[in-house]
């Protein structure tokens, strides 16, 4: 069987799921991969801190690394625009695949990475980036394929998701980040989740992906802005607020909007409730597809990285 | 640019929609197929019959002249196994890769094709066969192929899901049928679809792509034994009656099951009414996905085959 040498840059929530799935069913990802799959260096900002999964000896700091050294691929799970970029770039000068989940260096640099890869012929897998487990990278570019998209709107980040969830149900903002953060599913600083900027890199990779456009962004707003009375009259009209983010097709141009918007209880918006993410696409001949799944999470997140290192293993 | 010719065999409802979304986008597939596309041949039972978008010098009665000829890639769209394996075989053998959407075909017969594919190197595509627009296939194939599923449940037949959900909703079965059938639903002959046949053979294709491993099926039955009486029953505890198509992992084995069953009405599967279909996966690492879309219809399947059709073109 062919050899797979992966190089990890991060080991944090995502790239320790990443290491956990395949030390736990090895043997169905080798066998889905026609690959023999060996993790070769993980870089880490703390080379001496014990990892679970994790063999001592291939931990190292330095992303060089990795990405010199003769790996066939390269998984980016340590987020943030530098060092990831320059990691990624000299990766793929060098050969080597890219897999990532990096959502605002895609959102960024999404155009320079995909057209360095193209020359230098290898493959970015980036299905991790938006949605968690819900496959909408693959749905985008394979099943759409054939298809005209019109819009593409969701709810696409969890921990503003679940504090607007907690406040119509009656508790404060501040009551309901706490319980976020207790529960793990917002970060010691929210801000980017709350503000809008997270939901607003994920809609602009999917719009880049589905309309290979420009787009304009029209609106970017978080959701503090939201007063216990707007949550009310909500309630009162059967509906619910979501931070809706929304690409769509205005004549020949695409228009970006990121936002609290009141939608109806029922319908496939209003229905992610907590950490779920929801997206819906409408394309010409498909009609309305509707995806629930978990928006994060190591596993999810984890799960969705290895489906892109799997296919790229194939393909190769 | 590379050519790729195909052949046709059959133009009713899904082959018609196929052969309008290659005329009305032939730019934009092109693009995403890198190939130039032309159909060759368009087998029908009729060959004077006129057609809308199709060329009447193409048209042929003998399915041997397609699967004879100089075209890459057989799209087999006429349902129903004899004469369809047969030439799908020929095809095969003769080194042309298959894009079909034939459930009963492949329930039946999905093994001894998928080897002889694999002998002969070629490739068939099926995302068509099961829930139309919704890209359960490839999700099982290659979004999850790092994971492993649990279970998947599902509404998968249009028909029998329209009938009960109108049938919930107060109507009479046989006032309902025939609404169904008005609205083109359902077809003459509805029972494929109220029996159960027809979900239990897209659970089946399902379960083999998920499972890879024989499957017992352990109930199958259809609509016909619902009673008024049981719609007025599940109405009264906020629940609905529907279809329910599920293959799921019992220890070492997968036990197959379709048959009315009575649901929450804002569970995943009690929210499919009509004829949209729903499918829910639960996977170890990603938790569960839903998936709600056009079950059935022209212009979604036909989206589905020429999903397939690209995503094999560009692997050419």
């Amino acid at each position: 069987m062919r050899r797979l040498r992966i190089g990890l840059l991060g080991c944090g929530v995502v790239g320790g799921g990443f290491v956990q799935l395949l030390e736990s069913r090895r043997e169905e990802i080798e066998k889905k991969a026609e690959a023999r799959i060996s993790i070769e260096h993980v870089v880490v900002r703390d080379a001496h801190r014990e990892m679970r999964w994790v063999d001592p000896a291939i931990l190292t700091t330095d992303g060089r690394d990795v990405v010199g050294n003769g790996v066939h691929l390269v998984v980016e799970l340590i987020g943030g625009i530098d060092p990831a970029k320059r990691w990624i770039r000299d990766a793929i000068i060098s050969g080597k695949h890219v897999v990532t989940a990096n959502k605002a260096l895609l959102a960024e640099h999404g155009e320079f990475l995909h057209d360095l890869a193209a020359v230098h012929r290898v493959r970015i897998g980036y299905e991790a980036s938006v949605a968690g487990a819900i496959p909408i990278i693959r749905t985008i570019r394979h099943a759409l394929a054939g298809d005209r998209i019109r819009s593409i709107a969701g709810v696409l980040n969890g921990t503003s998701n679940y504090v607007l969830s907690r406040c119509g149900e009656g508790k404060s903002f501040e009551a309901a980040l706490k319980q976020a953060q207790r529960l793990g599913y917002a970060e010691a600083d929210p801000s980017l989740d709350l503000d809008g900027s997270d939901a607003l890199q994920k809609i602009r990779i999917l719009a880049r992906l589905a309309f290979s456009d420009a787009a304009t962004i029209v609106r970017s707003e978080g959701i503090e802005s939201v007063t216990a009375a707007d949550h009310e009259r909500a309630k009162a009209r059967n509906a619910v607020i979501r931070l809706v983010a929304e690409a769509r097709l205005e004549g020949r141009a695409v228009e970006i909007s990121v936002g609290p918007r009141e939608v109806c209880r029922d319908s496939a918006l209003g229905r992610a409730c907590g950490v779920t993410n929801v997206v819906v696409v409408d394309a010409e001949a498909a009609g309305e597809l509707t995806f629930y799944g978990a928006g994060a999470g190591s596993l999810p997140s984890a799960a969705a990285v290895w489906s892109d290192v799997i296919e790229i293993a194939r393909s190769i």
